[in-house]
């Protein structure tokens, strides 16, 4: 069925012939009916052969499944700066249009690269529509209007304009809120596809269920960043504004230093401090507190605190760190993970 | 001698107790006689008692050398969140003063944290006058401002005015420039002293000697960064202005993939196109052209390199990579270092 649907694509200005595409058939307003993705090839700066490969990749979908190209959107993932095999997409589709089934495992395995988990979240609306969403993204994350792919699905029904609108704000709150390591990702997109099938829904019930699917794989991507052994959690409370929270919750988030003191099951606030401090938002340091794994450890001057017992606070799978900033009422969430030798391993041989 | 000065500090708001004292003086326009430095404690967002502890450096300082305790500049550098020891202070001040010379070394190694080497730089100008300069850097490197901390003393005579409105662009083009972990320091100082006592200098040829002492300092710190095994020269041209160059060359330096990357001997350059493209600069990818060690690996569209050769071409302990956006006339230049496991292993236990 045609579906009502929402899209964010990155904001690098590399950007993947599926982002481009998917961010021209967005503006037509067309409605959207399939999702075609593939891994292991970004097709991201392949010039104008790497767009009509995309095209191609869209077409040969459509032809599959009987629509109209414009009602299949693409999306790439993988190694950029390497042409895309027709051949192979011509071969593989039709192998994934014979085994298209209701089970989600099999899309969200078939797209994971550097993932070490599948990840997927469901919720079910109280008229019994369901909202299910899958993701992929292990590395080069860092938020700037969607990481990664992410694919929210549901029989919700839901106007465009209601959804589209809301869109933007859960995307800041999930996925704009994760970073691994600082790299915006060529090929990151988000989408939510919402066909209605489920009849009349709540709007905002339905708003509700898909933030939370898209929170819990944001937390997903997070906890699987490469190398990673840890999930870390930063609230920022008392912020001047909810923008504001969200920075500051992600510069910490995303601290090297930070996070390699995080593996380390150091408590080395200062880090939290420093982070802070270059985050851009406005604060006073003297009104500001800051507690790890529930344990005060700085109310605008450094407090004393058994360091061995921190450290064995933090030695658990996640890692929270609340910061209030006594700047304000606003509060906004971040979610990263630990720096380790793994990251750097994965990274240091991946092409040749 | 009463010094002409110039001075850049920190832009984190958890700024050190020594970057305010300093910020104070820089604007009461006095001059200046002596630098204070401590290594081991940050003296940061250590409140009310920290901001007393440095005053009391500079005045025990000044009391060795009869000066006035505006006279004397102070930085500290070490641990974030501790209060920095008066006692420590008061049996070190006089020590140091009984070891004064005109030998750079000690004061080079004294300075250092989790350094590995001292870093020195010299100029002698056509007149006799020398440019000496010292700093120290390791970790918690990002620029913003001046990064972590730098000395440069000259006998030559220089006008304040012309010294301090050419600082700027002279941080800018060398402290600022290098990038080890995206981490910019709570307590980064670069301080300028030019006393004239080489008599009438040719200020434009300081000027450049100045510069050219600390974009020596800078590549120092940039080689020498917490677990790096080679030093990353990024160099942009074809940029729209010298600021877009700089931020499109530091995001290249600064991206935790492509340091990896860079680590592994892997030319991946998918992963500079990536930093660039999130850098902010505007650009068309379709016009730029990237090279790895002279290897000309993309102009548009991916060309045909021999990967073996290119990573052989990275095992040098300096790896230049040359990025022409074409989109403008204007350069940069910024230094960082590879990713190792090193970094991690430093970073995660430090305080405990």
């Amino acid at each position: 069925m045609p579906c009502a649907w929402a899209f964010a694509g990155t904001q690098n200005v590399a950007v993947a012939a599926s982002v481009q595409r998917g961010r021209a058939l967005y503006a037509s307003h067309k409605s959207l009916q399939a999702i075609v993705v593939n891994a292991g090839n970004a097709n991201c700066v392949t010039g104008e052969q790497g767009i009509q490969t995309d095209a191609r990749m869209a077409a040969i979908t459509a032809g599959q499944l009987k629509l109209e190209p414009d009602a299949v959107i693409t999306a790439s993932t993988g190694v950029i700066g390497v042409q895309l095999s027709v051949s192979k997409l011509e071969a593989g589709i039709p192998l994934a249009r014979a085994a298209l089934g209701l089970e989600l495992e099999a899309a969200a395995t078939a797209i994971m690269t550097t993932d070490l988990v599948m990840k997927i979240s469901e919720r079910t609306l109280s008229n019994g529509a369901r909202v299910v969403g899958v993701c992929k993204g292990s590395g080069m994350i860092h938020p700037n209007m969607a990481t990664m792919l992410a694919f929210v699905l549901t029989d919700a029904k839901l106007e465009q304009d209601v959804l589209r609108k809301s869109f933007v704000g859960i995307v800041n709150r999930t996925f704009n809120a994760v970073t691994v390591d600082g790299d915006t990702s060529t090929n990151d997109m988000a989408v939510v596809l919402a066909n209605g099938a489920a009849g009349e829904t709540d709007s905002i019930e339905a708003l509700v269920a898909i933030e939370s699917v898209m929170r819990d794989l944001a937390r997903a991507i997070a906890r699987d960043g490469e190398g990673a052994t840890k999930l870390l959690t930063v609230k920022v409370i008392g912020a001047p504004t909810e923008a504001d929270a969200l920075t500051a919750a992600k510069t910490v988030a995303g601290s090297s230093l930070f996070k390699a003191a995080v593996y380390g099951n150091d408590p080395n606030w200062g880090r939290i401090l420093a982070a802070l401090g270059r985050s851009g938002v406005t604060f006073e340091p003297l009104k500001t507190r800051v507690s790890i794994q529930g344990i005060h450890v700085f109310a605008g001057t450094p407090l004393e605190f058994d360091r061995q017992a921190a450290s064995l606070a933090m030695r658990e799978l996640e890692v929270t760190v609340v910061c209030d900033l006594g700047a304000g009422t606003a509060v906004g969430e971040a979610w990263g993970c630990d720096l380790t030798e793994g990251y750097v391993k994965i990274n240091a041989e991946y092409t040749t």
